[in-house]
């Protein structure tokens, strides 16, 4: 007998009618022969509606009464899918962050865990019933009631699973696992059946959606096994979990992009130690998200230095770059909103070293120009016009061999 | 320096722009010198929509998890409000009913207060600030969650006002007070400056639609003097009080008038002890809310019984009564809902005898027949035909000198 | 049998309890002998929901678009109306704007009236029926539908009344009529049995928040009386009318009050012809709506000019001021919020010249500064120092016998 | 340059994000090049809530003022799209279904289509525009608006498809296309590539959810080829068309069950003409959806007859059998809720003779008892306890090869 974690995000519980769908599955998985801890978050866009209420009656919102108001969302959730177990005759009670031994630090609307106590949780499960837990709460160390920020349904769940030692936990959500490339983009993408944590993560850095990074983060460091899937087709989904030495290893798994940065150019940099720091060190003091940094060889003691940042990062970037210039001695900067990032990712791409080559012949033969390249152990990623994004993650998933078979 | 309790419904915060409204009248009141104790239902119709959504989750519907979800409600509506203050400048705290120490019974869904307890209200009085107490909650000594049950409201700021010993308990609600009679009848009836708790309570058994019964009941028991008023228009209400000895008392205060009920009459009832017992034993077993009963003279050893009912509990009279009618010896039973009843309230009644003859007086010279009667001490109703309901209410408020000078 | 428009604003039917009290309303107004026929705002605040969902999808939001998304809203608030009344036995049809013969032009979203040829709304009158009409819609001359614009529900009311012959257009709402003073702030406030088109005018123009001062100016040009009454605690409400010479006038009707503006003076301004027309030009050019004006009498040859703008204007009219400067040779420029206007209102102003005097008087009693003046035939007006304006309106409420005998 | 008719359901467009995603695929579209027609349903479940804010108001409901109610909800997820698809610089134009020529008979809440005339449709189209019509809508012969019922917008989607000979008409949903088995039960269920309308057909009659037979009886009608997919991921879904005579056929395409049904068996009945005709036209006459018939080899003149019928028929259907029970001389009758249908599908079945026997030796070796069995050209039904129901389906996926390879 398994015990297992399943959390249920927003969509999955988003009306009646799928709180009782997800109740009628989790009395199936009993029914095989399963433990289950239930994680719910609040039902469809409910905290985004109670945030943008609390946006609507006030402009300074104390942390203490967000959370007041935010974690009444997943109180709603959690009583009314414990009340559809009771309906199909599956024992179950629900438990707040609080009840569920979830302590936290006390910074408000972002809190962090600080300890998970979950006897109340285990004492449910010894009775042979079904905890249902409310997701992304806790109470902080001044006994006051906390909320773990967006998407800490997750951190809920994964938690649970370290703390209660589960054999894996169901993220259960909208799309039905994660794929070798976008199928918007390219039709014959397919759903992967396993990915590492390492591969996830370079992923999501990349501008794979879902799962969120820092589930995948923490899963990583308590060492969770994850099963991303979906509460609308309930197929199999796709399996994260540590890398397996054993296993053999595909040389690229997946092909990544992501259109959301722009790109900074700054020329004509003499080529100096402490110019790039100084840079850097001002843009990080504004909280530009910088990505990619690439700088140039120097000709005749100058140089060029691109960077990438999210678009939304690029008028305080401009701002920063605009008033180091004089200091900085640059000639002229540029920005360029029109850009793409493709990304190629896989565990084996460590010991094969020709992947890089592979990649910019590929690009090449299709008559596109890289202006960036950057790169991990597990990573290649190129930066090229936003207009031939398609176009790269199309030719590089069929000439890494993910078209299938 | 007074301290008020002020409750506000749920159509007073029924949106944010009237959560805004209702925070900037807060503060208002503390500039004039007064602390205030605020109390809040959930916004709107958000009671019902969570019950609501309940049943279509299940049809069992748990007592500890209904008052988990339930309670959702308030908690949103006063994080907000506090909030609202906060963006005023008002120091405020929100406060659940366990925060603010109301320890009840066992009972969900419908919890007894047992002890008020509300040190940490107090507190934030002493320290300048304005305590937001959620409506309608408590923790059991069983150390869960409860719901005062509908209308609780009402209960937790007359609970406050008099565990803290409050000058006065302002219910701010959608209408402007108590009338002398139902403005959409006797287009001429007056807002009621003042009421006692006696006349208050006859009232709202005879139809008066507001306020609940049930919180007059606790504010006469409780001695707390309420002022029943507007969240829309803001002007004075009607206030709610002990009755003032030396106070010149109305003969007559309003005319009230209800058409929900139906009329019952058995005859040819042989007129021997128990019949009326064995009668109303039973129609109190299948829960029936019989209110005005008649008994007719015995003529040859025969009579006739009437009786009235809400409308919906008809059909389970009918039941009863014809399940009795062999063993009652009755003739037959008839079931009459076209009929209304219109009932004078006044606490000078008592000391003015002519009362009842000037009704009957008035009724009869507009041609009405009268086909039941009852009285209190402060109050005479009468039942008549359904269609003369709204002549009998403009006739008797023109009768008792209620149209105004 | 009377004729009678009944509109009800978004609160009145804010929720199926409200659509079913309403509709009980109509069934009633119609036993007492009347013709009704009624015109129905978007339930609640359905309207603002509507304009909020096109905000999150879109930034561009199409005149056409727009009109066909927020029409939604009466178009539900109608059916379910005639529904209610169906269910009492009132015969009763809803129509769209378009339905009910309402042709504007293309100007969508704020679209004006150029005819109203209600042929299907008499024929269902004629036919014993309830027309139940969307407020504020239309269909354009270009045949698409379009809207009137904010408040355009009291447009369709009045519109129908002219052109249907009257005898009264009720709007219905939240508060119970137009008061002698705020009651927050004059608790001795009053409501108006009645009120002149050209007093309520200057009314709403000086702070008085209901009904629309563009609804009354409609009800002035059309000549159709209002009667502004409550659809919580239906009691008769406040009568807007012609001025009837018989009438013996009240000198002063009302203290309103504006906490909303901020005063701006500029110093130092040369005293030569064009100076003022420059700067209101320039102001107008920003859609700053001035208010007041004030200019001091020269002296040495400069001059000093204050005005008054709406808070969220003041930004831009600094901005506009600034720049002009240099061009009006002005020394100094000074912006005040914490200002406040009250003004006195009364027909009978106009043949009583001592009203002003008092009013100073009576301020000047109170040890309150005047700072700026001015006056219409039928108002005075003073701006003053924001604190010091409950204080003025509780005075001047006073002085003028409003407090009541 | 293809032309596709792309429909969205109401969790498609559930809320903004998602209705500025899909606005994001559709241009998508048709930067690979198509021209693209948009039907889209109410957001989320609008449709449901409207229906439900009727009986909180009414419970009479005019079919003229119910098709105006629920039409509103199509109208606001239309504008909103045609707003986002705006907001990416796609023309676009919103049309209802009267103007999108869709004119139906008067038959409210369930018009039936007449006739299709999409003139502005195909303006909008040849002007180089997304035309983005509201699903579900017609103009009656009347006039006046009508609705198609429930599931009306896939009406209207094939419709359009069939009327401007479009390629493909793509039902986006919120699963993936049409699976082998039910996932939940068997978890190695494929996604179908393709499936025959016919196939299809009787998958839904026998327990498959999704898409509704309606649309796939119209797709049949009108020979519109489908394709089912999903929203959410965007992969590629399954086809549905029609048989191809020269593709291979699978003998067996999917395992369905159903355990929404009951058994009613009537025993001892006389076995003479005219007793089967009696008693089914009497259900019939109650509305009963009487589903498998079976009745034994008569014995000494007297037989027995089962038959299924949905839950929520029994009652009814036990109340009409125990009335005929005089009548028929039958001996006794049984109700049985706890059993359920497992049905083999397959173009191929008619072609290959052993399916039934592998299908019951299959069962067997099980130890899964058969009560009742049906077959059509394509499809074997067999009803056993509907605790075997899951053992069934996973022994029959496994047996007839769809486990994959």
């Amino acid at each position: 007998m398994a015990l297992v974690v399943q959390k249920f995000g927003g969509t999955s519980v988003g009306d009646p009618d799928r709180v009782r769908e997800v109740a009628d599955y989790i009395a199936r998985t009993r029914r095989h022969g399963n433990e289950v801890v239930v994680v719910v978050s609040a039902m469809g866009k409910e905290t985004d509606e109670l945030i943008r209420l609390a946006g609507q009656v006030a402009t300074t919102r104390p942390g203490r009464e967000m959370d007041m108001l935010i974690t009444a969302g997943e109180r709603k959730a959690m009583a009314l899918l414990t009340m559809a177990l009771h309906d199909l005759g599956v024992p179950a009670d629900s438990f707040t962050g609080s009840q569920a031994g979830f302590i936290t630090d006390t910074n408000h609307t972002n809190a962090k865990v600080v300890a998970i106590r979950p006897a109340r949780v285990s004492e449910s499960l010894a009775a042979g019933r079904v905890p249902v837990v409310g997701g992304s709460q806790g109470v902080s160390t001044g006994r006051d009631v906390t909320f773990l920020g967006r998407g800490g349904s997750d951190i809920t769940a994964v938690g649970l699973a370290h703390a209660l030692g589960a054999e894996v936990c169901e993220l259960y959500t909208d799309v039905s696992g994660v794929y070798t490339a976008d199928p918007r983009v390219a039709p014959l993408a397919q759903k992967m059946k396993a990915v590492s944590f390492d591969e996830l993560l370079e992923m999501t850095a990349c501008g794979c959606p879902k799962p969120a990074m820092r589930s995948v983060e923490f899963a990583r460091t308590w060492q969770v096994t994850l099963h991303v899937r979906s509460a609308f087709t309930w197929e199999p989904g796709t399996w994260v979990m540590k890398e397996d030495p054993s296993m053999e290893q595909a040389i690229v798994s997946a092909v990544v992009h992501d259109t959301s940065e722009a790109k900074v150019t700054v020329t004509g940099v003499p080529d100096k130690p402490g110019i790039a720091a100084r840079l850097f060190r001002a843009l990080a003091d504004r909280d530009v998200n910088v990505d990619m940094i690439v700088q140039n060889v120097s000709v005749h003691g100058v140089t060029d230095i691109s960077f990438t940042v999210p678009h939304e990062d690029l008028d305080a970037s401009r701002d920063v770059v605009d008033s180091l210039t004089p200091e900085l001695g640059a000639i002229a900067v540029e920005a360029d909103r029109d850009i793409g990032r493709v990304s190629l990712v896989g565990a084996g791409m460590k010991s094969n070293p020709g992947v890089a080559a592979t990649m910019f012949e590929t690009l090449a033969a299709e008559g596109i120009n890289i202006e960036m390249i950057s790169t991990s152990a597990i990573r290649i990623s190129c930066v090229v016009r936003e207009a031939d994004i398609e176009r790269s993650v199309q030719a590089l998933h069929r000439a890494f061999g993910l078209d299938g078979p």
